[in-house]
């Protein structure tokens, strides 16, 4: 299996990025197909002590970046280490694309340059959060701001698939994010939607509250990109600043220092738990090749994880379940 | 200064809220007047030694709980505590009115038994919650999931004047909330929001993503009512849920009991800045006259907070200020 990695995607490309995948050709037996700049990624390897076994550099010399438009991955930056990422995966040259650079061309280009999964209306933006007790999907996460009933039913029967297939989770409890329980509850969009998955095959567990979303109520959580986007950033958000809270405290004094040395432990544990570096990447699901995005700020273990789910969501022919789901 | 308090309110009713209006008595220079069953009202605070000193009981038997319907309020629920309350306000009997109940039955009366402002379109739930940098409050949290581009302007007026009449905030930053901070970001309902804020003389800082609301970017977050809610309710999810993963560190093992007893004083800190009891009330602004909802779960503090709210609300004239800021 091969997989395409954006060698140029993200605020610590190449040599996370690099690092990453030579970690994951040892630990997952895959191949990587690197696109970007053939000399930089030779020589950070090269300087860094990174293998280059087993993978393969397209070369390319652009690169698109967090200031370049969603559309420019269609034309102006179409030869950029993401353009030509999407091109090799068109070509058959890979199994899946990973990328950690600009979320919404990534998307813009798993929509219109690979495609969607035939009957469905709208590609999803679909990572995977921490919650109290595991971990759950969240879709779509901002591909599309608009959203009508349907596509929400459809990003529903997909994630029902990616929990299941990839992340191996029996019967995965679909919920709907909403402003209260009750089935008249949030505008219309919501209300139609609740209709149809309480009349779905899916395991439906009806609106899920803001407040109850981190406590790991279900294994999916529904709604459209704005709400999703909005959700997903202030999760992030909240805990990064909380985060930072703690180490203050354990920073700021000497007592806070010794309390450290006793807990350190724990503290990474949970730390790790709630870091999205350790949930890797999250599926542009919906899309007909497999393609994933890895956070921005992405170290090389996130990497590592991403490549790992990529392989899991090709062995497990998720594209292929997803397309039957939908008949 | 007289503040009407629904007793029976939020679900620490009577107790805690009886608690709170004799520490409000004492600490703003208020007379109270409690709305809900006198019999047991006396019988509470005579059993906790809670004074009765300024305050009075408008008798009444029902409870409008958190299972009613918003629009019980209005009619099944009118002779209830929230609905007594309403009508002590409309008939002049305080200057204000504040409960812990039902928030949508809340809602409910202040836009249809007290009514709207002259000019506002809907009044909007207002909560102020902490960041990393002090407070900034959210709007609206949920009291109307469908907005206009004209609803959200005025929040953003409202909000405006709420943080500087009553939190002291010179110039308040208003942010909106959004999914990327370029101007063309969003829906149409938040491009043409943004359009309007930035054409306007409130001190207008542009679209704030999820990530950056709890930084304390802005002094006020606008958005639609359901937007709001999920944003409102995630951020106290993710933060009653972290807080609880550090509770079981220091609790879990006789090494976090000696790290906790080592750091406990800068984690009561931590712990109360994040605390939605320590900024008490939410208003709901655009009434006609004060309405402050104090959160459900509410201790005797946050009744505290939250009347000394209504105070600095009613004395700043706030109603006034902004009935002149929409002309």
């Amino acid at each position: 299996m091969t997989i395409i990695v954006d060698a140029f995607g993200g605020d610590n490309a190449p040599l996370e990025v690099l690092k990453g995948c030579a970690e994951a050709v040892q630990k997952f037996d895959v191949d990587i197909l690197l696109t970007g700049k053939a000399d930089t990624i030779k020589k950070v390897a090269a300087e860094n002590n990174i293998s280059p076994e087993r993978m393969t550099i397209e070369d390319c010399d652009e690169v698109l970046t967090m200031h370049d438009t969603a559309e420019s991955v269609l034309k102006a930056k179409k030869n950029s280490s993401m353009g030509v990422g999407f091109r090799m995966l068109n070509e058959g040259r890979g199994d899946a694309f990973l990328s950690a650079g600009n979320s919404g061309a990534l998307c813009m280009g798993a929509t219109l340059l690979v495609r969607r999964i035939k009957g469905i209306k709208r590609p999803a933006f679909a990572p995977v959060l921490p919650s109290s007790t595991g971990c759950f999907m969240l879709l779509d996460g901002g591909a599309n701001v608009d959203c009508r009933p349907e596509m929400l039913r459809q990003f529903a029967v997909m994630a029902s698939v990616y929990m299941e297939k990839v992340m191996k989770v029996d019967k995965p409890r679909i919920g709907l994010a909403n402003v209260g329980t009750e089935d008249h509850k949030g505008t219309e969009l919501y209300r139609e939607t609740y209709a149809l998955l309480r009349d779905s095959q899916l395991n439906f567990v009806g609106n899920i509250e803001g407040r109850d979303i981190p406590k790991g109520v279900c294994d999916a959580v529904v709604c459209d990109g704005f709400t999703g986007n909005m959700i997903l950033k202030t999760y992030e958000g909240v805990a990064s600043v909380l985060m930072k809270e703690i180490k203050n405290i354990f920073t700021g004094s000497m007592k806070g220092k010794m309390a450290a040395a006793l807990v350190m432990k724990d503290l990474k544990v949970m730390k790790n738990r709630f870091d999205y570096n350790t949930y890797g990447g999250a599926p542009i699901l919906g899309a007909s090749k497999p393609v994933f995005k890895v956070h921005g700020n992405a170290k090389a273990i996130t990497v590592v994880n991403a490549i790992g789910l990529c392989k899991d969501y090709v062995a497990a022919k998720a594209i292929d379940v997803i397309s039957a789901s939908l008949k």
